[in-house]
C-alpha cells in the first residue's frame, strides 16, 4: 500500500489515527492459491458503452458509467494473468429477475426489478471461458444464497481477489463474507466501482481496515504472479 | 425520515441526486413482529465509563468512548418499549476469544485477540432478561455462523431493528444478510456508533439506500410502539 | 399417525421401544402458513413413463420408476388444495449440470453428471405457474446454497409441507435443515420416494423420530385444508 | 472396503443390486489435510460408565450406552493418530440448553432441554487439548448455525473424518453438509454410534452410497497415517 491512498479525500487523519490506535487495517497477506471473483459485470452496471454517468443511466438505471469502464480495464488485465497461470475464474452475477424475487430488495430499490435482457449481458472484454464457475445471485453477497463456498473449496481456493461492482453494495458484502470464511481477501480498488465517489472511497477504506489488503491492480498483479510462479 | 439526514455532511448534493435516479432508497417499511438486536453493546466497544475516545481506548483498544455511551441511552428507551409490548429482545455479541479463533480476523486486527474479561461484560442499563436470547458470535455479522435466523424464525419475528456497534461492522453486516433474508430493517442512527463519524455517517447513508429504513430513535420507538398497541 | 407405520416392516419394536424411551417422535404440529415443496420430481427420477424399477433405469440411471409415478398422484392431490388455497409452492430441482459442478458429488455418484436435457423437465401433471418459486440447486438439501430460507421468510411460510425425491437424499437433508431453521415440516409418506425400499422406510422413521410430522397424504391434505379454511 | 459390510444384515441384495445400477457408491478418496470431528461425545449420549442401553438410559433417556463405549475406543485410536501427527481436531458438541433454545427440537424431543449438567461433559479418555476447537451447536449439522467452515477454511483441512453421535442424527447431517461443501469424508463405521442397530445400520449405507467413504477405524489409521507420513 503507498502513501496516497483512494480514501484520503474523504477520511481525516484524525479518524484514521483513531483507527491506528484501534490496531485496525493491518495486512492480512495471501495465501497459496488465489481465484478471481468478477461480481455484477454486466451492461447493467456499466451502461451500453463508456460515457458519463448521467447518460449511462438512461440506458439503466443501474449504471455507473465510465468509472464503470475504467475499471473493466483492470479487470481485463487481473483475468489474462489468471488465465495465464490456470487460477480459477467465477463470475456471480445478477440474472433477469422473477416476480417471485421481490422481497425486501423490490421494496427498497423497485427499479431494479425491471431491467432489460441486455443488461444482464457480460461485455466480450472479460467473456466467461467454458470453465469458469457462472455464478447466478439474488443478493448482495456473492456467498449468501449460492454455492460459492463449496465451489472455492472444491477449486482448492485460499486467496480470492475481489472486482466487480459496486464497491458498497455486492463487492463489500462479498468481502465481509469471504473474510468470515477466513478467505486471504485482496480488493484491486481500481477494479471495483460505485456511482458516488465518496462512497466508494469510505468502503475501501472500510473494507482495507476491517477486512481485506486493498491495493493497486498493478500491486495486485504482482501479488498473484509471484504465486503463479511460485507454483509453477 | 427528515430533511436533514445524518450524511449529510458527507455525501454531496450531487451523491444523493445520483441514488436518487437510480431509484434507491425507498422505504422498505415493516412487518408486524419486530425484534430488537443489540449487537456488541459490552464494555470493549464502550469504554469503561463515558469519557472521550482517546481516553476510552486506553479502557480497550476496541473502544469507541463517547459516542457509545450516547447510544446507549437510545438502545435503553428501545430496550423498555420492546420489553413493556413482549417484543423479542436478542444480544449478538462477541464472546472471550480462544486461541483457534484468530483467522484473518487475527490477522487484520491483531489486538482484537486480547481484551480483558471485563471488556465482555453488557453494562446493566440493558442487561439481559432470562428469555433474552443470548447470541456469541466470531464474525462480523450476527448471522454468519450462528443461529440467528432459526431464532427470528422461532419468535416468528419479521422486522429487526438493529443497534449497536460498529456501524461499519457488525452493524452494517448484520444489516446486509437481514435484508438478503427477506427481514424489514429499521436502523435507529442514534442508537449505534462507531470510532469515526465519517465511516458512521456513510455506512448509514448506505444501509438507507439500500438494506434498511434508517430512521431516529424517537421515529423508531413510534414504529414499534403502533405494533405493539395494534397487537393488543 | 394411524397404528400401520410404514417402516413396521424394517424397524422392530425393540427399536421402537428404544426410541420412545428416549422420548423421540413427538408431534411437532403445524403453524399457520404452510408452503409445499416438490423436490426434484424430473423426469430423471421418475423414468419418462410409469415402468418398473430395472426398465426406468435405462431412460436414466437416476430413475426410480413406478414408485415414482405412485407418489406423483398424490403430489398432485397436494398442489391442487395449495393452489385452491393460494398458498405458496416452491420447486427445488437439479438443474443440468456444468463441468465445474463435480465436485465431491462427481467422484461420489460419477453417473449423475451425464443426464439428457430431456431428463430436467418436470411433468405436466404438476407444472409449475409463474408465480411459483424455482429453484435450482446443486445439492442435496434445498436450502444449501440457495436463496429457499429466504423466499420462506419472504412468503411468511412457517410450515413445510416436503415432497419428492429421493427420501433418503434431497428431500431428507432438506427435512433436517428446515428442521434446524424452526420451521415446522409435514412429510407425507406416500408423495416422497426413493429406489429401495428399506431405505425409504427407516428414512421415514428417521425424520418422524427427530425432525418431522410424517403422516399419509389423506391426513395431510386434512390439515392443510384446515388451515386454508381458518385462514378465509 | 471389505466384501462385508455393515449393513448386509438388513440392506437385500436387490437393493445394493440398485443402487450398483444408479452408479451410487463410488468412492470419493482423501484429500491432503485431514480434521477430526468428535460430535456430540458426551456423558449424555454414553451414560455415565459402560452398560446396556436400558441401564444407561436411567442415567439420561439421549444415552445409547454399550455401543458408544465401543465406539468411544475406537475414537481415541484416531485422536491418538491425529495428536501424533498433528492434523486438527474439532469437538462439536451439545451445550446446556436454555429456554429460547427450544425451538421445533423442543416440540419433536421434548426430553432433549432437560439434561443434568454432568451429561455434557465430554470423557478424559478424549480430552480436548488447548489447541482443538470446540464448537458448542443448537442443531444436528456441526455446520449449521455455526461457524465450523470457517475454522476448517483457516486450518486448511480438506478431508472430515467423522465420529461420535448418533449416527442417524448429527454425524449424518454434518456429513451431508460436509459433502455439500465439497470436503471428502470418512466415516469410521465402528466410530459412529446409534441407539438402534438397524438405523446405525442403513444410515452407514446411505452415507457410504451418496456422501462419504464408510471404513473400519482400522483403514482409517491406515489412511490417515498415510496422509501424516506423506507430509513429513
Amino acid at each position: 500500500m503507498t502513501n496516497a491512498a483512494p480514501w484520503d479525500g474523504v477520511i481525516s487523519d484524525d479518524d484514521k489515527r483513531r483507527y491506528e490506535l484501534a490496531g485496525f487495517g493491518r495486512p492480512s497477506g495471501v495465501g497459496t492459491r488465489p481465484a478471481l471473483l468478477i461480481i455484477d459485470v454486466q451492461y447493467r452496471t456499466l451502461g451500453d458503452s463508456p460515457k458519463p454517468f448521467d447518460e449511462a443511466i438512461e440506458d439503466y438505471t443501474t449504471a455507473c458509467g465510465d468509472v464503470g469502464w475504467k475499471a473493466l480495464e483492470q479487470i481485463t488485465r487481473l483475468l489474462a494473468l489468471f488465465r495465464q497461470h490456470d487460477f480459477p475464474v467465477l463470475y456471480p452475477h445478477v440474472a433477469p429477475k422473477r416476480p417471485y424475487d421481490a422481497g425486501t430488495l423490490g421494496a427498497k430499490v423497485p427499479s431494479i426489478m425491471d431491467v432489460p435482457e441486455q443488461g444482464y449481458r457480460i461485455p466480450p472484454q472479460i467473456e466467461p471461458a467454458p470453465q469458469d464457475v457462472m455464478l447466478p445471485k439474488k443478493h448482495p453477497s456473492a456467498f449468501f444464497g449460492t454455492p460459492l463456498a463449496s465451489h472455492l473449496i472444491d477449486l482448492r481456493a485460499d486467496t480470492l481477489v475481489v472486482t466487480g461492482c459496486s464497491t458498497s453494495g455486492c463487492v463489500r458484502s462479498t468481502v465481509v463474507d469471504a473474510f468470515a470464511y477466513n478467505f486471504k481477501v485482496l480488493v484491486p480498488h481500481d477494479a471495483v466501482y460505485d456511482r458516488s465517489e465518496t462512497v466508494h472511497q469510505v468502503n475501501l477504506f472500510d473494507m482495507g481496515q476491517k477486512y481485506a489488503d486493498v491495493v493497486s491492480t498493478d500491486d495486485a498483479l504482482a501479488v498473484i504472479d509471484g504465486l503463479g510462479t511460485g507454483r509453477g
